[in-house]
């Protein structure tokens, strides 16, 4: 998950996702293998970064084509039901945001 | 920087970083802390939000009212300074993105 993901030129979506885990692993990284797999297979899926530092904050990012396939993939049933568990039990506080990626440079191009 | 921040109903603008460093600290904590100190103090400013793992792959989120406000930070003289920085000493690669909040949620507001 730790690795820069290309993405095509704007416009397209990003889902951030910062997060404060709750202690001990619970399952939580299993189930974090298994949503980038089925996110993966998600159509519009185009990649996800993700980094947690040692006191367990945490910010994912995932890029999607449209606001449609970001309501598919939050519809999708397994997810919903990780999404139920991380409330209930894996994160401590989170926050999510849906925005429109309107510029994209990297350190190649800048 | 790891704490969440408050932003203000949507639409607002994000900037997300993500970046690969390079070994060894070469004044970039430091300099990380100053250019959070010096983004706070800018007009526009909403907050940031930071993550980075053992791997050294990090990712940082900072909020922006507009578009203007943004562009306004990336022309800041000690910014500008520390961009080239980045680029030529602490950054293996790095990735940016502009792109506008349309929604936001959090865990208690689900």
């Amino acid at each position: 998950m730790t690795t820069f993901r290309k993405t095509p030129p704007p416009p397209y979506y990003a889902v951030i996702f910062s997060s404060a885990r709750t202690p001990g692993d619970n399952g939580y990284g299993k189930m974090a293998e298994r949503m980038v797999e089925l996110a993966s297979r998600q159509p519009g899926f185009l990649g996800v970064e993700s980094a947690r530092g040692e006191d367990g904050f945490g910010i994912t990012v995932s890029y999607w084509e449209s606001a449609e396939a970001i309501a598919a993939w939050k519809a999708n049933v397994e997810h919903a039901a990780a999404q139920q568990l991380g409330k209930s039990l894996w994160y401590e506080h989170y926050e999510l945001k849906v925005a429109k990626v309107e510029r994209a440079y990297g350190k190649a191009s800048t």
